[in-house]
Order: structure tokens, then sequence, then C-alpha cells
């Protein structure tokens, strides 16, 4: 079950002619709202913000947009915002004075199962490796068939994220999550400069950590460096942070530096206005 | 002024939860419509039955997709078909009886300017470099935002294409066309093996010179080879054949080999049942 507002306006449909569905010419953000709180809000409007001027579509005002979200979502729901170039005529240029689609999606829902963020889960590496188009790395654009690609290529529930690389063999990010891995007290996530996702988590985890006074390296990091690390973690504002128990041949635990950031985390979310 | 179906049905609009929208999860084809009849329709199909199978999608039936053509476009109109992966909830996962979208979208046609095609068009070649994705190479997906943002790096009328390079500095394509060039008799256009986007009117192209006995080489096309262009021509189904005649620093006419192809495109779509 899910409800929609388009432009403000309740619809369960949108413009055939809209650019985000001829050219996945626009942006989002999936975050969860917590009795009527949207989680993470900050970061997830900047980065909203900064997509859209990526992509030079103008960004909607933050107040509008979370008003809808509370209008849609009162209480608890997993949230999606989407803006979109707007309606055009065919061809890939477009008028200067194009009107952004601002699509608010409400999710009921669902229980959650605590167990991946407890026990830990499997992850598996994707062949599909992602293109480096520095111009988009870092913006949650609307073109993500490398992600649902990547997501096709297995079906076994016991495996619940696949790492994916560049052609260069750095592990990038995780089908659907940001990845985190920790080896002798020092915590680094892949440098985002080339291709992936920035997630509205992952900065929450730096910024908290940074509060911690530990400091996370963002750089590239090789795929073979998995293999030696004391800790993997994921990160997604819907699933918050999955410790990463299995990889390959590689096996972990969850280990302390997930665990404190699982509950800096709740804390923060409970700490929200 | 355009008119829609949408798995048959007059509509002006899609499904919100529609992954074509959410993803770009989906591929697409356009085409022109004469006195009622689809245009190199036999390329335009297989080339979309091709992608459908290249991202994982049901292709539908061509002689539905035809039919809807042919309601939507009795006379003259540019026709645009879209499959999209269907609607699904959220997440790049989908289950396997997905229910593939099918839009036919017909556009009033416009009159047919003679200029560019009778004296050639002024070029530039993009800043945008094109990453590559070997598994979506030569597959005209939804995801094509890199288009967008190439075709949106100039406003001057005079320059009605834009040439795009992978990171390589090989030429793979313009905005919105295939590329082709003529030099000492050898024709030639860029491999689209990495990245970039297979036209039908650039697969008819090759097949109506090969049976002139003209090879047309599909090869790797460094930027700086087009400086020692005799000839360049761009191709596109709703443009048709366009020779290039400024291109930044190099500057040509249009020579025999687009003088032919253009003879050789109208015949072919006089003769077409």
């Amino acid at each position: 079950m899910a409800s929609f507002l388009v432009n403000g306006w309740p619809a369960q449909s949108i413009d055939t002619a809209d650019r985000g569905l001829a050219y996945g010419d626009g942006v989002f953000r999936t975050l969860l709202v917590r009795e009527g709180r949207a989680l993470n809000w900050a970061r997830h409007h900047r980065l909203l913000e900064r997509d859209c001027r990526m992509v030079g579509i103008a960004p909607p005002d933050p107040a509008i947009v979370l008003d809808e979200i509370r209008r849609l979502a009162p209480a608890n729901a997993t949230v999606k915002v989407i803006v979109t170039r707007g309606s055009s005529g065919r061809g890939y240029a477009y008028p200067e004075d194009m009107a952004p689609t601002r699509i608010v999606v409400a999710y009921a829902s669902i229980p959650v199962d605590p167990e991946p963020a407890r026990d830990g889960i499997g992850a598996r590496r994707c062949d599909l490796v992602l293109g480096e188009q520095p111009r988009l790395a870092g913006v949650k654009s609307l073109n993500r068939l490398e992600n649902v690609l990547a997501r096709a290529e297995w079906r076994d529930p016991a495996i619940r994220e696949g790492f994916i690389c560049d052609a260069a063999g750095r592990v990038i990010e995780g089908t659907m999550s940001n990845v985190f891995i920790a080896k002798a007290g020092a915590v680094a996530t892949p440098a985002l400069t080339r291709c992936g996702v920035v997630g509205a988590q992952r900065e929450r985890v730096r910024d908290l950590l940074a509060a911690q006074g530990i400091a996370c390296a963002e750089r590239d990091v090789p795929f073979a460096e998995l293999a030696g690390a004391d800790e993997l973690f994921i990160t997604n504002s819907v699933i918050g942070i999955w410790p990463v128990v299995r990889l390959g041949a590689w096996v972990g635990a969850p280990g302390p530096v997930a665990r404190l950031i699982q509950r800096l985390v709740a804390a923060d979310d409970a700490a929200a206005a």
C-alpha cells in the first residue's frame, strides 16, 4: 500500500510526458518517518538539494516537501521523495523554464525484522561492474538500472546484499546501501567520486563517528582489502545498520564499531525534534 | 500534441509506482510513421526486443505494438515505444512474474526543415564524458541522464548536435544520433561495445552501404581522427541523415557518401510495405 502526492495533489499517476519516465531525468531520496518525524531529514534534504543542482533541476522548497511528508505520513511510514525535471515534448533538450515535478510517496511501514541488524547478513560480490561517471557520482538519480541489474543477479534470500565494484576492482557500494570497513580501529568507506550514491545514512554515520573522535576515511577501497577486515557493515536509511558476517570466503561477526554505530543512530533518531 | 496508449488503453498518465519512473527500468525506441507505415520497423522492433532481453524484460509481441502504432498514427507521426519492467513496490529487487508496461506515444508530425539535411549542420564536442557500462552498451534504456546533461551544454541554435566521447577520447555518438566518418573512400562508425546507443537508422545505414558493396567498419574512432575526415554525418530515425559541416576547427561540406546514404534511405522508406 502506498499513497502519493504529485506537486501537492493526491494522485496515483503521473503525466506520461514526464521526463522522469522518459529519461530518468530526476533524483530521489528515501527516508523513514517515525511518529510523524522525518528521520535524518536535514541530511536527506541537503542531499536532495545538492543532487538537484548537480543535474540542473530547481530544488523544491524544503518546507513544502516536509509538509507533504507530514500530510502523507502522520505516523510511521517509509517515504520516497522524487523530483523530476518535469514534463516536456520529445527530445533531450529542455526549455529554461521547466517546472519540476515533485512526487512524495508514503509506503505503509512493515514490522522491522530485528534479525539482520542483530545477527548480521550474508552478502556477495556482484558480477556487474559500475560505470564511472564523475558528473553523476554520489547523485541518487533516477538512472538506477545498474542497481536493478546488480540486484537481479541473485534470489537466494540468505544473501541480503550485493557489493558492487568499479572496473578497477574498488568496492563502491551495495546495491541499496553504502559500505563501511573497520580494521585495527580504523574505519573507512569508499570514496564516491567516480560512481555510486551518497546515502544520507552514510553521511550521518560519518558525522556520528567524527563526533566520537573516530576518523572515518573516505578513500579507495580495493575489494581484496575486505578479506582482511575486522568488521564490515552496510548502511541505508530504511534498514539502518546491518553488520555483514559472510562475504564470499570471508566470515566475520557483528563487531564493536557496528554496535557503536547502531547505538549512535538509534540515539540520534530518538533525539530528533 | 501527443497521444498515448498504455498497455493498449488511451491514457495521459502512468502508474506512479512504475519502475520506468522509479529507476529508468525500461527501454524505448523512436520512429517515424509516414502515410500509416512505420518506417524501418523491422530494425526498430529487433532492437527493442534485443534491448528488452539485455535488461531482462519480456519483450512485447511485435504485432500488438505495430497495431497500437497504427491506431495512434494512421497517417504521419513521430512514435515512441517504451517498455518498462512494470509497477512494483519499493526496492531494486523485482518478482519473477512482472507484467511489463507498454507505452506507445504518437507526436504530431511537424513540417520537416530541409536545411540541415541539405546544407549540413554545425556540431560541437561535448564536455561530458560517457561512462563505460558494457552491460548496457548499445541499449536504448530509459537511463538517459548523460544525454540530457550533454545536450544541456549548449543553447546556440547554430549548433545542432554534440559529439560525446568516452574517457579514452574515443568518439561514441551524438547526443541524439550515431556518427559516421568517411575518409578516402572508407566509411566507419564507432564501436558501441562499451557505451552508446545502437540506433535503428545506424543499423540501416550499415546494411544499405553493405548492399552497395561499401564496407562500413565498426571500430574505435579517436576523436582526433575526425579532424582528418573527408565527410562526417550523423544518423537518427527522426531527423534522417545530416551531414556535419563544422565541428570545432574542422570544416567540411556535404559529401558523396552522405548524399548516397540520403538517397538510399529515402528509397528504402519509399519501398517499405
